[in-house]
C-alpha cells in the first residue's frame, strides 16, 4: 500500500509499504478515507521527536472503513465506518479508569509515533472498542477529521481545563488551528469576550470571523497592555497558551485576572519563566494537558446537533498521491494560510 | 496603649500609641488576649513588604474581646469572645462574592500591613460582621489562634487546593510552620501516605509525629530520588510548595505524578523555573493562593469536634511586654526550636 | 405614593401608601422605574403565602434609581440606577457565606412578601450593598427586570442545578414564563437537545421559536413515551420541572436517564410521589433550590455580551396606575398569551 | 464442584455443579479462597429479585486466585491472588466510559444475579481485566472481601454521593451492614458529628464502637425531633438512608439542613413520599446509587495505608460446606448479631 513514510530530519517519502495486520485480539485494520496533517508531523519531521523513528508511517488523524478486526473486538464490525482518535486507549490500566487516556500504560499517542499511523491507505488501530469511534449516520467526513484531534486538543486542554463559563472573559494566545479549535469551542460555554492574540493579521481575521470579540496583533510587544486596557484593567479569567514558547506563557501571566486560569495547550521544548513573585498570590491556576479524547462523544453529540462547523478550519484538499504537497503547503502556512488540509485517500 | 511597631527595616519597638477608635459604621474595638508573630512579619521586619511602612501596628493573627462596635455591626457586641481573621472582607465586592476574601477590593490582609494590627493591647477590625467570629465555650483560645491565619493558609493553600483525597500520596516541601500546618489540616481528608521534606531534621523529626508517614532531608539535593523511590517512581498526587524559593518549586515539578497537583503557598520573591518541557504533557495543575479564610467556620466545627490539635504548632509563650524577646526567638527558629509563640495580652 | 396593595384573598388594591424610609443603616430607597408581575404573585392573591399578611404591598422585581441611602451603604449612591435583586442578602450570615442568599437568616425572599415590595413608587432596599446591582450603561432597562427574579430562577434552579452539558440532552416540563427563562439560559451550555412539554400549543410554539428543539403536548398522557422515542429510549441526561404539581414531578422520574438530574423549580403545594422502586439503582440526582441570585453578576455579563435576549419574555406594557388590569391580563395568560407584562412607573 | 444455588422462593441448596469455563476471550476463571453473603442475597432468597431465576450459583463478593485466562485477559495471569468486584465492566460503553460501572450495557450488577456467582468453588469472572484487582502482598484477605462490594456501597452510595466535608454533620439512617459501612468510610473526610439512627440497641452500640458522635433508637418514632435537637434546629448536612423502606427516606426529609444532601442507598421495594411541599425551597441535593465499585482502587489504597479496618464489620466464619448454616446465621441478625459472615473455601 501507500504511506507517507518518515525518513529522518527534514525527510519523508511516499512510499509503498506491506499492509498492517491484527496482532493483537483487540486490534482493528482500517481502511483509510481521510486523514490529515497536524503540526505535530511537522515537529517529528525537524526531528523534534525523540521517539518517532525513521520508517514510521505518520499521521494520528482521520476517518475510515474498518476492514478486519480481531477476536476481542466487540463494538466494531468490518464495514463499519469510524472515527479514528488520535490517543489509545486501552480502557483498563490506571490512567484509563481515571479518564487520562493520554498516559494509558500500553497507548497514548502511539500511532505515527511508536506504531505506524494513518497517513496510508490502512491501518492497524489497538484497542480498537476504545479508540474508535462510530460514524452517525449522514454525518460530513471531513468535519469529523477535525474530531480525531485537533477539536477535542482546543476544548479539552484549552476550554475545559480553562474552566470557561457563561460571561467570562477570555483570551487565546496563538490564533493557528490548535488555537481556533479553542476559539470555536470555547463558545461552547457562552463566554462574554474572546479575546485572540496572534503575529499573522490573516488568522487574527479569521478568528473574528469563527467569533473572537477582540484581536490583538502583539508585534509591537504590548499585548498585556492592550488586554488591560481591554479588560478595563482586571485581565482575564482564562488564558490560554496556544503557541508553545516563553514568551507568549509569560504573556499569559501578564493578563490573568485574581482567580483566573491558565490552560496551557502548547508543546514546549524548554522551560518557561514563572513569575511566582507577582502571582504567587493571586490564587490563579495554571494548567498542562495531553488530549484524552475523553471528550469525543461529547463532540459527536454537539456536531450532529450542529452547534459547531469544524469545516471552517479546512482550507485545503489533497490526494493521498499529492501529499508531500499537502506538509509544502501546511507547512507554509503564513504563505498558503493554510489551517487544516485534508487527504483523501 | 502598648503596642509593637514597627519602625523601618530591621527595626520594631514596643512603644505607647493611641488606643484606636471606630471609624466606619462597621468596624469593631477588639481588646486583644492573644496573638502572635507570622513568618511574614520577619518579612515587613526585613523591609520586603512595600505595602508596611514604618510606624505601623505589627500581626494579624489573634483572638480578644469586643470593646465597642460601630453602627453597622449586627452579629457581635460588647464582651464578645472573638477570633479574629488575618482577612479582612467587605462581603459586598465581586471578589468577597466569589468567596475571594484575599482579594476584596477594600479588606484582604491590611491588618498589620497596610492599617495598625493585633500586636497591641487593641485593633480596630474593619468589616467586623465578616472578620470575625464568634469563640465557642470552653475552646482553647491559644489552639484558636491558630485559625487566624496558620492553619487556614495550610488548609486553603495547600490541601483545599492541592485537592487531596483519601489514599493519595502527598509530599509537602517544606516543614515550617506553615509546612506542618498543611500536614495537620492534610490529614482531614485521610490521604495514604505524607512524605515530608526539609533541610532541618528537628522539624523532621517534629513532621513525624505529627502525621508524616515519611521524612526527608534534603540537603543533599536527592529529595527528588528520594520520593520518587518511596513512591514506586510514579511521583506524588499533590505537591505542596511550603517555603518560597526557586529550588523547592522546582523539586515540585519533579516529584509530581501525571494528573497531580502543585499546590503553591511560599511566598516568592521573584521567578522561578517551570519546566514545561517535561509538564506540557503531564496534565497536572498548579495553584497559588493567598488565603481567603473562607474555611474558618469549617475549621472551627472540626475543633470542636477535636478532629484537630493546633496547640502542638505552640512552642513558646510570651507576655506582650515581652514581644521583642518572642521575635527574637521566633526569628532563629532552628536554634530555638520555635514553631509558633503565643503572646498574652 | 401609589402602591399595589394585598388585601387578603383575591384582594388587591392600586392604592394611597405612605413612602418608604431608611430603616437600617445598610438600606436604601429606591425610585422604582419598571416593575413585573411574578406567577408567586398570583399565588398571594389566591392566599397561598402565608407569610404575606393583608396590607402588604407586593412585587420583588424590578429596576429604579437611588433616592437615598443608610449610612452603611457604601457601593451605591443616590442618583445611581440599579437593578432590584428579588432576594435581600445580608452577605454575612452561614448562608450569605455559602452564597445561598434565598436563605439567608435576616434575609431571602422577603420583598413583597414580609415587607413591602417593588410594584409601588418607592421601594426600601434591605442590605442595599448585597441586594443592588449597578446597571451597566445603555442597557435596557426591560430586559433587565427579568434579571430580578425570572432568569436567575430559570438559570440557577433549573439550569445551574441541571448540570446541562454541551451536547447533553434536556427537557424542561413546563413552557411557562419560569419553563421559558429555563430555555433560554439552558442555551448558554450548548445542549444537544431540548425538549418543551406543556399542555398549551402556543407556549409550545414560543418554546420552539426560543430554541427547543422538539416539542411535546402532555394532554393525552403520553409525554413519557414520546421523550423515550425521541432519545432512543434512553432518556434525558436533565429533567426540569417547571410546574409544580405531582403529575409533572413523576413525569421527570420517568424520562430520567440513569446517571441524569431532575432539577425541580417548580412551587409544590403537596407531596409527590418518588418512584424509588425504579430510581434506586438509577444514579441519579434530584435538586431543588430557592433562586440565591448569585448568577446574577454573571447573567449581566452575558446580557451585555449580546447572548440572550430576555425581552423575548416581555409580552405586554402597562402604566403602574393600570396596574390591576395588569394583574388580569397576567393572571389569564391562556387566553391573553401574557408571559411577563412590564409595569413602568 | 460444590456451589450454593437458588432453587427458587425460600429454597438455597448447596449442590454439585459443573466447573465454570472460559466463555468469553476477556474471561477469567477464579478459584475462590473466601466469599460473603450480602442482604441482597436474602432478598433474592425471598424472591424479590426478579433477574435471578432458580439454577442460579449465588454470591457476587470474594477474594481467590486466578486459575485460567481468556486470550484477550492482559492483566493477570493464573495464579494471581485477586480481589473480586461485585460490578462487572466492560471498560469500553457509554457507562463504563463515564465511570458508571453499574450501568455497563454488558456487565453491571450480573454476577450471582443473571450469571453464576461466587459462592462456590470457581467462578467466572467476565471482563477480567476490569473487574478483578489484584491484591498487595500482605494483605488481610478477610479485610478484602469487605472490599468487594460493601466497603464501596457505603463509600460510594452513601460518603460521595452524601458529599460529608470536614466538620460536617452527618445521620445514617441504619446501622445495619451497609450502613455501618457508610460510618466507617465517612470518616475518610473527618466530619464532625455522626448520628446513627437504627431500631436495634446493638447495633447502635456497635456503631458507638465504630465511630458514632450519637445514637438514636427510632422505635418511638421521634427520631427527627432528636436529630433536630442534637443540631440546634439545623439539621444535618449530609443524611444517608441505608434501610429502604419509605419511613426511614422520609426521615431523611424531615432532618436534612438547608443545602444538604439526602443519599439514598438502600433498595426500595415501592415509592415513597417526598415532602417537596417542604422541602421545593430547601435547596437540597437527594441522590440515588447502584454501587459503580469506581473507588476500588482509592479503598486498596486506604486500606494498605491501614487508615480503615474492615475486618471490624466480620462476626462470623464458616467454611463453604456450611454456607447454609452461614445463610440462617446471617437471615437471623437480630438474634445472632451477624454483620458479615465470611465462607472460607
Amino acid at each position: 500500500m501507500k504511506a507517507l513514510i518518515y525518513q529522518g530530519p527534514s525527510k519523508n517519502s511516499l512510499s509503498e509499504h506491506a499492509k498492517p495486520e491484527i496482532i493483537e485480539p483487540t486490534d482493528a485494520i482500517v481502511k483509510m478515507t481521510k486523514t490529515t496533517i497536524c503540526g505535530t508531523d511537522l515537529h517529528i519531521l525537524k526531528g523534534d521527536v525523540a521517539t518517532c523513528k525513521p520508517g514510521r508511517i505518520l499521521g494520528h488523524e482521520g476517518v475510515g472503513i474498518v476492514e478486519t478486526i480481531g477476536p476481542a473486538v466487540s463494538i466494531f464490525k468490518p464495514g463499519d465506518h469510524v472515527l479514528i482518535s488520535c490517543v489509545s486507549a486501552c480502557g483498563r490500566c490506571e490512567y484509563c479508569r481515571r479518564q487520562m487516556f493520554s498516559h494509558c500504560t500500553t497507548g497514548g499517542w502511539i500511532l505515527g509515533n511508536t506504531i505506524d499511523g494513518t497517513q496510508a491507505e490502512f491501518v492497524r488501530i489497538p484497542y480498537a472498542d476504545n479508540s474508535l469511534y462510530p460514524i452517525p449516520d449522514g454525518a460530513d467526513e471531513d468535519a469529523l477529521v477535525m474530531l480525531s484531534d485537533i477539536l477535542p486538543t482546543g476544548f479539552e486542554c484549552g476550554v475545559l481545563n480553562g474552566k470557561i463559563t457563561p460571561g467570562s472573559t477570555v483570551a487565546i494566545v496563538g490564533s493557528g488551528p490548535i488555537g481556533l479549535a479553542a476559539l470555536l469551542t470555547a463558545q461552547f460555554f457562552s463566554p462574554g469576550e474572546i479575546i485572540m492574540i496572534d503575529l499573522d493579521d490573516n488568522r487574527l481575521e479569521v478568528a473574528k470571523r469563527f467569533g473572537a470579540t477582540a484581536t490583538i496583533n502583539s508585534r509591537d510587544g504590548k499585548a498585556a497592555e492592550a488586554v488591560m486596557k481591554l479588560t478595563g484593567n482586571r485581565g482575564v479569567d482564562t488564558a490560554i497558551e496556544a503557541v508553545g514558547i516563553p514568551t507568549t506563557f509569560v504573556l499569559c501571566g501578564e493578563i490573568i485576572a485574581a482567580g483566573g486560569t491558565i490552560a496551557n495547550i502548547g508543546v514546549h521544548g524548554g522551560k518557561v519563566d514563572l513569575h511566582l513573585e507577582k502571582l504567587w498570590d493571586r490564587n490563579i491556576f495554571i494548567t498542562t494537558r495531553l488530549v484524552d479524547t475523553v471528550s469525543t462523544p461529547m463532540l459527536l453529540k454537539i456536531l450532529q446537533a450542529k452547534k459547531i462547523d469544524p469545516t471552517r478550519l479546512i482550507t485545503h484538499h489533497f490526494k493521498l498521491a499529492d501529499i508531500l504537497q499537502a506538509y509544502e503547503t501546511f507547512a507554509h502556512a503564513a504563505d498558503t494560510r493554510a489551517l487544516k488540509v485534508i487527504i483523501d485517500a
